[in-house]
């Protein structure tokens, strides 16, 4: 089924290929794709958007001589497919296989590793200035996506790049603009002209176009808007100095390859528009790219997804929102290019002039949501912890310095699983903690969740509710009205005074379980949810240190700055002895959650471990 | 001498004065603001810049109702002075005085706190939706100067605004560009035409200039360059939604006032693009605006700066690199618009190719660091602490998770008096910790800051160096040649076996000193330069507690996730004590080091007074 890819194992030998046969090709790189991420899980909308678009890339490129840079990386399986990775394809996102986005360790193809957006163009700009104080000559092509290019460091890169004036490629994989024929066909024509060093016949052309709208009559803002399309397509970029070429057709791959072909020797800084379907080849990732974006195991011929009935925290959160919304008109919800991932999309059907998606730009998101709470609002603002990475500076410098009542929800918090390093968030309660006046909450389980949303609303002060996708307790029954928690208090769930296990979300119910496994044992143990990292319930601590002086802490981050290091601290000149869970001060792979959980001790085996060696 | 500021206490008052007369009062703002510079030091070029921007402003528009919101926040002197803080002008920058930027507790005119570059856009779009779901009407007025237009957040605003369509004004207060007469006369007109609603004779006169152009003859990339200006200033704003109008001149004060009088009740987001002088009015800032952005004390008629002989570890980290560079061409030097506050002017006149200033653009500059380092480069990257925390994302998803070579230099941390909360870096150790795979020195002397640089650029990993802008140690000898240190070591500068000090920074000075005064008391204290945050020199701290269990850490940082709760936390199940000298949990007000260092402790009386407290 795969005859042309089998004989394909590296860039060299795809240039043997004929160009007739690449689009066979690409069908069965396509193929594999959509085999593996139905099995593996993945982000296949994506990766099948730019089949065509890197068949024509390494047709013409040398790589790794050549760097190519993937913005957001998830878009590479075809990359990894055609460089050396194609029998190891199979162990994709699977713990000590290949990974999902690109990671310089694995290949020397993978030029730079990433996950998060909107960093291929600075990354292109520091490549391409080696290259020339070292006096080498390799090509530097950055692939970066539309969402991508609303992140403000894409323009931070933009603009250095065309200052600087190195001699990049910038191609901008567009697949939402959906553009008429029509004018599709002028621009793809605009950008033939223009790689043909036809400049002087497109000069007349523009000018013939130009004084035909005189005799239109349109109004002047019209007049203006048609003129600057037709004059100078992507002239945002060609501003900061880019040369702008397209948009063209991204997925004729014998086109693409002439285009590179007249592009590749050309000075300075060029951004290639090219126009790609996400999905595309497979029917229902085209018909639904939302939900083929980053999806779980699916059935090939129906396209459903392999669903488990799960309790998410997620959902919950969604829930509550919309719920506490309907009586109160200053609640806002933020989201930064996440709607469904976040569960606001919801909520955007409820409450559309509240609901605000800024696109990829995490740092506005949450000056934005500052903004809103300075002037009577009480912004929701939900972002993935690994995310949130992002805007630490805004939470300190716009909304913690001035109190301002923002409330930030941090969804996927602790390990994520398949996206690996890139993704996990296990560094929020260590970035976070140490921001004055900030309020840190970590749920147990979906009800503490509404709970703590109806309480940060209400408290008036900046506050953080972070929680991992799928929760551990598998039988949360929700409280039919969330209510406000006392600020800062803990509570015990079990009593026993030989060791306290003192846990934050959902590791509360692996700490029971651990509990109930020392039980076994006759060695009685407390369990103690802590609730809140800020404020730290100091009394409760001080209350058990009466009665026993181990403790284990247990936090799914990393331990260097985490909720342990805290307790430690705080029972350092006491007689205690503690015993911290958590992470490792280092990058964690992807892989299983379970399997990870595993690896690192946050376990009910794990904690009862770790309780051992001071029992 | 101040006959018409006399008569005004706020802007009410302000409108109330004759238009011929406001140059005047613009000349007694500008002479108050230079007169109290001259004593207590501040932003004195950006602030003369906009004060006829400022009575304009609000002349015209009624705040508080109004938000104004200035970026960056330096040059909001006059709009202070305006806004009754006259009789408190005196004490700006001084401890329990004026802050040197807008704070929302100093003053109801003050809509938003600023420090940090780029954040008014968001912040202003983030009012204006507010208001709009509250059905009120009050304008909106971001204030951003060019410099804080090249950060990502401020390009993440626009594109939001321009999507969102609501009313709001930004200006962009252009204090580098200098046009010709002729292009700004022209442009000029465009904007009075604009303004004045005569868009179909603007038409006209378009069609005119386009068709003249093709009797120039002029090659294509020069024809299209002029028609775009001609055509479309300032289409880059245009391109993302707003209504671009200027540039128009920033000292003509009626005429500023007429034009924000035809342009206030203008639709959806405006863009009003004025051309000031910085320093305008004072001949010596006008001359050296950069001597004179950020200024100490200085001499109002000979404009020479009070400048005290002081050793500041900025210079001697220019020094070094410079020495390194000159044998090492791998080395690159990257600051974010602050090449003299880095030291980094020196390094651009040896080695122009290898020194990059990308603007304020922080994320920018970390990501496209590290490219250079996978590309073979030493980058060394330095950015002032308070700053850095708008790229942590960065060190982490870009350097650290790939164990790149980019060396971080963090200038003026810990406390830095004047510029107050948005300024001090005091957070770093905090947002540097977790971070797996980063080493952390905090050089005690500017010898020691030689020996790190040199250290930092042979280890082949992610390195940080943090400290403040001027060395408490006041008789530091250099060794001629930098050389490396042992990763990880600590050194014992004093023993005795009462009390230990472990110190970082300049503060193994201040606890030397403690020392001594402990000595008067027959107290015997060891003192410990810790060097490295991470990794911690565990071995030391065990050797140590041999001696003594009594532990006293100090720190010029938040105690939060500081160093003081590593050695806590490491300590924890030891029969140590360990108390700590840092920083409490809350943003630190303005005012001098000295007095803000003795308020928390961070003095050798405070360290002695900690130590007795477990002697």
């Amino acid at each position: 089924m795969c005859n042309i890819l089998n004989s394909i194992n590296n860039p060299q030998d795809l240039k043997k290929i004929k160009k007739e046969d690449l689009n066979i090709l690409a069908a069965e790189i396509r193929n594999k794709i959509i085999n593996i991420t139905s099995r593996n899980g993945g982000h296949l909308a994506s990766s099948l958007g730019v089949v065509d678009l890197t068949v024509a890339i390494h047709y013409v490129f040398n790589a790794p001589y050549d760097k190519i840079i993937w913005d957001v990386g998830h878009q590479s399986y075809a990359h990894k497919i055609l460089t050396e990775r194609k029998n190891k394809f199979s162990t994709l996102r699977i713990y000590n296989g290949l990974s999902g986005f690109p990671k310089r360790l694995e290949s020397e193809y993978d030029s730079f590793g990433t996950g998060h957006a909107s960093t291929s163009i600075s990354v292109a700009l520091g490549f391409a200035v080696a290259r020339d104080l070292k006096n080498e000559d390799h090509k530097v092509i950055a692939i970066i996506g539309d969402g991508a290019m609303t992140g403000g460091l894409a323009f931070e890169g933009l603009q250095n790049a065309g200052h600087l004036k190195k001699n990049m490629f910038v191609i901008l994989n567009d697949n939402e603009m959906f553009i008429s024929q029509k004018v599709g066909a002028v621009a793809g024509y605009f950008a033939r002209l223009l790689t043909a060093g036809m400049a002087r016949k497109f000069e007349e052309k523009v000018m013939q176009t130009v004084s035909r709208f005189r005799s239109f009559g349109s109004p002047f803002g019209k007049l203006i808007k048609r003129v600057k399309v037709m004059l100078f397509p992507g002239m945002l970029f060609e501003e900061m100095g880019f040369t702008y070429i397209g948009p063209v057709q991204g997925h004729n791959i014998n086109n693409l390859i002439i285009m590179f072909e007249n592009l590749k020797d050309m000075k300075g800084p060029v951004l290639l528009h090219v126009i790609t379907k996400k999905g595309k080849g497979y029917i229902h990732a085209e018909e639904n790219p939302t939900k083929f974006h980053g999806v779980e195991k699916f059935d090939i011929t129906t396209g459903k997804i392999v669903q488990k009935k799960e309790i998410t925290y997620t959902n919950i959160f969604s829930d509550t929102l919309i719920k506490l919304a309907q009586n109160d008109k200053k609640i806002i919800a933020v989201t930064a290019a996440m709607p469904e991932g976040t569960g606001l999309d919801k909520f955007a059907k409820y409450f559309k002039n509240r609901y605000f998606d800024v696109g990829i730009a995490e740092g506005h998101a949450v000056t934005f949501a500052a903004a809103m709470a300075a002037n009577g609002m009480r912004p929701v603002c939900a972002i993935y912890s690994t995310f949130m990475q992002r805007a630490i500076d805004n939470i300190i410098h716009d909304v913690a310095l001035q109190n301002l009542p923002v409330v930030f929800v941090l969804d996927r918090a602790g390990l994520v699983g398949e996206d690996g390093s890139t993704h996990h968030g296990i560094f929020d309660l260590s970035y976070l903690k140490y921001i004055p006046n900030v309020i840190i909450m970590i749920p147990s389980d979906g009800n503490e969740l509404q709970h703590m949303l109806k309480t940060a609303l209400n408290s008036n002060k900046p506050c953080v509710i972070r929680y991992p996708k799928k929760s551990l307790c598998t039988s949360v029954v929700l409280d039919e009205v969330p209510h406000v928690l006392q600020m800062g208090v803990a509570t015990i769930l079990k009593s026993g005074s030989d060791i306290c296990f003192l846990a934050v979300g959902d590791h509360v119910w692996t700490s029971l379980q651990a509990a109930n496994l020392l039980a076994e044992k006759n060695i009685e143990a407390s369990v103690v949810n802590m609730r809140f990292l800020k404020p730290l319930d100091v009394h409760i601590i001080m209350e058990i240190l009466k009665k026993t002086k181990k403790f284990i802490t247990i936090e799914e981050n990393v331990l260097v700055g985490g909720i342990g290091e805290s307790i430690k601290s705080f029972l350092c000149n006491s007689e205690a002895i503690v015993e911290c869970v958590g992470l490792p001060d280092e990058f964690i792979d992807h892989g299983n959650i379970g399997l990870l959980r595993e690896k690192y001790g946050l376990t009910p085996r794990g904690i009862v471990e770790k309780a051992l060696t001071i029992l």
